[in-house]
């Protein structure tokens, strides 16, 4: 049996978000799926690197599948290139080591939550970001950062319907840019639980709009109670830039 | 009566272009058109600086109106907001005298076409985009830039559909920059005929693709030949950037 990574891009604007669900054939997983059951003749599940939520984009979501197919990696990508709808790109495939487990093996994420910060939304990017109306103090929410930054139980910036054993991830860092309206949040760390991206932009949102004073952080991050921080931010917002191995 | 100028920016995917067409409201000017009479009472007529076809975009078109209505220039800007659809925003509204025209007292206009060079498109811009999987041959696109600029009869460079009386229009620069995998002209001028920056965009990626010499341009100029010049190139691509008075 081979193994394919296949490195993925998608507007996740129409999708339920990335997991097969049931039936329905409108997720990332079912979409790709169906394209590639279709072209080998077998029942493929591709594994991802995570989920993403309903609404969320990927500029570089990873998954890997495992398949008796003889077709070259070119023909393959050219095949899902043809039969995908357009708003879901396959930009990479390789051929990995049979042990290679695309949501086991990945060791760091990426993600950029960007954000329109103007008076009035941008029709081209309406999709794709948040539009935030009101002037935000980004030195404020760059005072912040580092109160969330490094090993720590991240139960506060939790969803309450995530159910995973630990809580603990390390966060490397969080870059705030801002380019004319454009502001990106860029999060790297070694995992992200549901929703910590989103709940943690909510928060910096709250430090940026003047309503909670940055040193706070520290003491939600301690107290690990969900209900202290910040509301979660949108999804259209949020993109998965990257999975490192 | 008020003279009222707007500056406005939309997402042209959905609509038949900027000019009103019968009682069919799915054009740029009917939509705008439609809201300010509601808000005014009065049955507004607003003036584009030019039309836009079908599929083309602009961050810049302008129009002008005139009204009895008391409202402030804020007030209708909120009012706008409020009811036009997504893809449509007016980003400004001044006060304007009442001599103001923004068809005829239009003296220059800026355009951006937008090429994603790579061999598989964006997801994100592919409405925004024209999508080249080739390799493009930017170095010979420049050169044959200045065959093209300056004062000229541009009939080899115009829609068979156009009715205009003259063809002499005055092309100031080309400029051709490429990030990453965008490729963007962008065109400037104190007018343009109709299709007149998709057809040079069609000619200049022929040469771009090495189908035509740099130095043939200026034959298909002086020819005033349409059938020498290169195909339209497609209206996703194209944006109205900036109307200058």
């Amino acid at each position: 049996m081979r193994n394919l990574k296949l490195t993925i891009q998608y507007d996740g604007t129409r999708y339920k978000g990335w997991q097969r669900l049931g039936n329905t054939e409108n997720t990332l997983q079912g979409k790709i799926e169906q394209v590639l059951s279709r072209m080998t003749g077998e029942t493929i599940e591709i594994i991802g690197s995570g989920r993403t939520d309903m609404g969320v984009h990927a500029q570089g979501q990873v998954a890997n599948f495992k398949t008796s197919c003889t077709k070259s990696v070119d023909e393959i990508q050219q095949y899902l290139y043809q039969y995908l709808p357009e708003d879901i790109v396959v930009s990479q495939i390789e051929e990995v080591d049979e042990r290679f487990h695309a949501r086991y093996h990945a060791v760091a994420k990426e993600y950029v939550y960007k954000i329109w910060n103007a008076p009035y939304h941008n029709p081209f990017l309406r999709k794709y970001v948040v539009h935030i109306p009101q002037p935000l103090n980004l030195e404020a929410m760059q005072r912040a950062v580092p109160y969330l930054l490094g090993e720590h139980d991240y139960s506060a910036f939790v969803s309450s319907r995530s159910k995973k054993k630990s809580n603990v991830r390390e966060l490397y860092s969080i870059d705030i840019t801002k380019q004319d309206s454009l502001i990106e949040l860029t999060f790297r760390g070694n995992g992200f639980l549901h929703n910590m991206v989103r709940i943690i932009t909510g928060t910096l949102l709250e430090v940026g709009h003047g309503r909670m004073k940055p040193a706070y952080l520290k003491e939600i991050l301690e107290r690990r109670d969900r209900t202290l921080a910040g509301p979660t931010a949108p999804a259209k917002g949020l993109h998965l830039v990257k999975v490192y191995y």
